[in-house]
């Protein structure tokens, strides 16, 4: 099995080095964008959108131009284990999921997908070998229409930068008067001083 | 000027390959990935926040073991344009920011910045140049200490995993009965029906 323009074990050799160890999901993953890019016209450009942040997105960035910085990657959580490409001026695309109905067959990946099993519990190489076997057998796919918002040519004008009153920082004016980090949306409890 | 373990060339070659383009973005981010690192205890095991998604997380991703997918970087959307390093088990880390008060001698990046020219009259050259020139001067720093939701013995213990009734696809049981797709949150106005 072939993921991408990779053999299994260089796309496996690209996981350890980009994500930092091999994972189920993105085994998944990397099957999962091979079945969308074999259901997209050839030369399209195209979005991504992840409806979890586990594991798929790492899977998209290393096999396709979208990345979450470069604002081609976008996560929309829904919780459910599925990606969506699509044509950015058209909005439409092509959704793939994995699908637990489909996981008769497959104990292993149905063990971790479900998680029946405690992670210790569970088979990596198990899960693997399952997968290579399994190929698209065990997802779906939907046509799908993603809402104007994701669509390249409803994106906002960027509003101006402006310094906010309280922290001093650069933020979007779009935003309001105040950045949302002083508005009680910082990831922080503590800060210090800033430096001079 | 070296970005991480790359001569500034070959961290250009690096965002060309992964971002798609040279930003300055990715410059001012890298450079700030730079001053994170050297502020951080040798052999610290760190997680990372950007609070911004553009570019920022993208040179994470390059320098860092940090990946969206991997869960060891979030972005936490406050619009400015900061990244935080931080003991995953402590929550206490380093905070770096582009500080628009540090701008005054760097008439591109201030023009980039605080988008006091159209993006295509902004001299990308330029910007870079006065990047590699300042270097860490127009960055500031803060101690910080994140909220307690981002700490790692904080973590939520999954949920089990159940079939939504309303699509039947897979989710975590934390979110309720019915998927949150399915609850109005999902990114498509259209889809078809599911393969069979």
């Amino acid at each position: 099995m072939n993921i991408g323009p990779y053999t299994f074990e260089e796309y496996i050799d690209r996981v350890k080095a980009f994500h930092g160890s091999i994972a189920p999901g993105m085994i998944a993953g990397g099957i999962m964008v091979d079945i969308a890019q074999n259901n997209l016209p050839e030369g399209e450009l195209f979005d991504v959108i992840c409806e979890s942040g586990h594991c798929l997105p790492d899977a998209v960035q290393l096999l396709t131009p979208c990345t979450i910085g470069n604002g081609w990657l976008k996560i929309v959580s829904t919780s459910r284990y599925a990606m969506t490409f699509y044509n950015k001026y058209t909005g439409d695309g092509i959704r793939v999921y994995l699908d637990a109905k489909r996981l008769g067959g497959w104990p292993e990946i149905r063990a971790w997908f479900m998680r029946e099993k405690p992670k210790h519990e569970q088979d990596l190489n198990a899960i693997i070998d399952e997968f290579k076997n399994a190929g698209p057998q065990v997802f779906g796919t939907q046509q799908i229409h993603v809402k104007q918002e994701f669509v390249q040519g409803a994106k906002k004008k960027h509003g101006s930068i402006i310094l906010c009153p309280s922290c001093g920082e650069a933020f979007s004016s779009d935003l309001g008067e105040v950045c949302p980090g002083c508005l009680g949306n910082s990831p922080y409890d503590r800060t210090d001083k800033y430096t001079a």
